[in-house]
């Protein structure tokens, strides 16, 4: 047998005790968004740092002003690790919607074989154990782990993690490495793995149009007087052509078109983009014309109005012309796409379009680039290979179009890339009540884990 | 001596008597809004009947389930006229601002000639008695009057007028009359005597766009799912071209172009217009163009938006695609534009502009057509000479750009074209403190209306 081998045989075979060791780790209330779970968080915390030091990691639990870091290091041969999870999870309301106790975790029978319930059991717990199991089982087989590895545990990911950045900050000597693995997200379907290459960057702007001194009768001055309202929809109007382009100059800056090949694997994902729509009561891909809508909300920019506001808008009807009206708008990046170049090509887009007697001010609302793993990274490319050894298809690298911050810190802050990988399935109710993980989820995951590991120390 | 000189050297010479009969009527607290005033106001209403009962009329106060109405009739040998004004006056509030009580009318200096000082002095008491002392004055000489008359004054105005379409639907035969006079409005300027010959009509329309069931994440769904307010500004933006003009299909029909005579008069009034704008911090006239301030205002029919609201709106940001946006627009109409052909093309026009996944919802808010005197209407033209022949300028046809309820009341339920002149002035501090009324209003307002009387009666 291979090493590799021998390490997926070690796994199979202890699979109850690594279900056992889960539930050990589920049973802690470390709910991090109630102070009254402060001691159950920082004993999650105590928990994992004890079952890394059976392995052989130095491992500590760090206090911050918040909940504790749990970090842990182990020498290895190949290339240097950051594993990234979190300990703590959601409150538990409504209760009463549970069918068993979400403290107390069962394995249960679910819609495609047996599941694990309770909460945390997919979102962070059971997700960051198929690693912490796969490494237990490496060094059980050859006494010594492929990788070097540094691990981040944190226990505030589900209330905004105010102290991840600091904390990143004052260590970065200690925990920056080559990379960093993040098993935070999920799977495209129960046979498909999936690897998030891109996430889309964000900038936000509240923009305010002034017209006249006072609210007007619009009897009285309908027909002469400048109507903020009218000024604002026909800026919103203006930012998007008939094709669905943004049309603020020089907003494609540093777009690139995604590799066939990947658009290809995309398209093989099949009707599940119109899917997506349909679960939200929409048919119609909008946005720009002839992309599927995987393409549009994984690798394409938008601008979107999130908020707008003038006027009257209460019961009943007011005849007047507001002297003011605002808008909120986000623009979702991609690839290289500058944040403060958009911005400010936004603003020179508005300030355009203001009547000379009329004004305009900007609010700033954040602004973060975009991330994108590269499509012919060793990193992302040794993973996806692993990965499709181990499950039914091939595995697929995807985007998300949203942000996840912890990515966007490792890589301000440390200077790393991430990669991200798991394997939560899209019912796994996370945040909601009956959470659960599949049991093949948290097999087959140690598994991959195992091949990822092996492929990136040259062993597999 | 003519009979209208006679009549006019007597109101000349009996000017005190008239002041002092206007003081008694001021000197009445007939406010309302406020019913601990619910006793004068009926006193000030019984006022004006015995003060007609005087002039010879068969006077009567009618009880209403509001404040009382005042109905008096005269014979007479020309057309049958229906005479309106409104006995009841606005709060005092804030009483420490005024410079004298303000239901112990005085006369002062005002910035050009003595002022009537006095809470009702211009709105509307010394203006409906400017009608009564020419009444008064040509009985006195001739004794009899030049038209037949009906005189309406209500005590609710100044409160909505809960009571007076009612009253009219009840009493319909005997408030009908060749046409109605109105004495409620004001000058262009103080030697500048003007007619209202035109009111704008109103619809108004609540637009809700629906896009997806619920609230969407914009990370997630950006760029593929569609946002109802970007459906909704691209509506608005639609509703006007480059030019200005509405372009709903059809908006147009029914507007007339008004005459030239009186866009020049218009012209000749001055940079008025556009003064009118700077006192509201604009300066750029809104809307079609190529027309002036006065012409947008007065006779150009409009679609503005009075409020728009959709996604989030309160402070900081949330990265939201909303469900559903709505707006509250209203069209000014003029000339013969009819408000439920104007709605239905409005609603067809936003139709047309939902994609076929989204959803519309209209919600009515009332709709009337505008009022237009026709500029060679014998009534218009005789008011017009009379002022002319009075006044150190020649009379303008002027318009209003918002509604006087009173006169689509009578355009309804009693079928009457109404005239409306007065001698009110822009600083006359109608519903402030220190309500005033011109000396020379009152005095030359009561040959005015002797003027027009005798012209409608064939006698000038």
């Amino acid at each position: 047998m291979t090493d590799l081998a021998l390490v997926l045989a070690r796994l199979d075979a202890r699979l109850d005790e690594s279900l056992a060791r889960l539930f050990e780790l589920l049973r802690i209330r470390s709910i991090s968004t109630d102070p009254a779970y402060a001691k159950d968080c920082r004993a999650a915390a105590e928990w994992l740092a004890r079952d890394l030091a059976s392995i052989g990691f130095s491992s500590e639990v760090r206090d911050t002003p918040g909940h504790p870091m749990v970090v842990a290091h182990h020498e290895g041969e190949g290339p240097h690790a950051l594993f990234y999870g979190h300990y703590d999870v959601q409150p538990v309301d409504p209760i009463e919607l549970w069918e068993s106790d979400p403290f107390q975790p069962e394995v249960k029978d679910g819609p495609h074989g047996k599941v694990i319930v309770g909460r945390g059991a997919s979102d962070d717990k059971g997700q960051l154990m198929t690693f912490i199991e796969a490494l237990r089982a490496y060094k059980d087989v050859h006494g010594k782990l492929p990788c070097r590895m540094t691990i981040l545990f944190e226990g505030e990911e589900e209330s905004g993690s105010p102290s991840l950045k600091p904390f990143l900050e004052a260590n970065r000597d200690e925990l920056s490495a080559d990379f960093a693995l993040v098993c935070d997200t999920g799977m495209w379907d129960k046979d498909t793995p999936a690897i998030s290459a891109g996430l889309r960057g964000l900038v936000g702007e509240e923009v305010t149009v002034r017209a006249a001194s006072r609210d007007l009768h619009s009897g009285l001055y309908g027909g002469a007087a400048a109507n903020p309202i009218h000024i604002l929809s026909k800026i919103l109007a203006d930012l998007h052509d008939a094709e669905g382009r943004v049309t603020i100059p020089g907003f494609y800056d540093g777009v690139e078109e995604t590799p066939p090949e990947i658009l290809k694997s995309w398209q093989e994902l099949g009707g599940s983009g119109e899917d997506f729509l349909r679960s939200v009561g929409l048919s119609v891909p909008s946005g720009e014309k002839g992309r599927s809508v995987l393409e549009l909300t994984w690798a394409r920019p938008t601008a979107e109005v999130n908020g707008i506001t003038g006027g009257y808008t209460g019961e009943g009807f007011k005849t007047v012309i507001a002297a003011k009206a605002s808008a909120k708008i986000s623009f979702r990046l991609v690839h290289r796409q500058d944040p403060e170049t958009i911005r400010s090509a936004f603003r020179s887009f508005v300030k355009e379009r203001i009547p000379d007697d009329c004004r305009v001010s900007f609010k700033e609302h954040g602004g973060s680039p975009a991330i994108q793993l590269s499509y012919d990274s060793p990193l992302l490319n040794a993973a996806k290979k692993a990965l499709t050894e181990e499950w039914p298809k091939p595995a697929v690298i995807i985007a998300m179009g949203g942000s996840i911050p912890v990515v966007g810190d490792f890589r301000n802050s440390l200077g790393m890339e991430s990669l991200l990988t798991g394997f939560a399935l899209a019912d796994d109710r996370i945040h909601s009540p009956n959470e659960k993980y599949d049991l093949a989820s948290f097999h087959k995951g140690q598994r991959s884990w195992a091949r990822i590991l092996a492929a990136l120390g040259g062993k597999a």
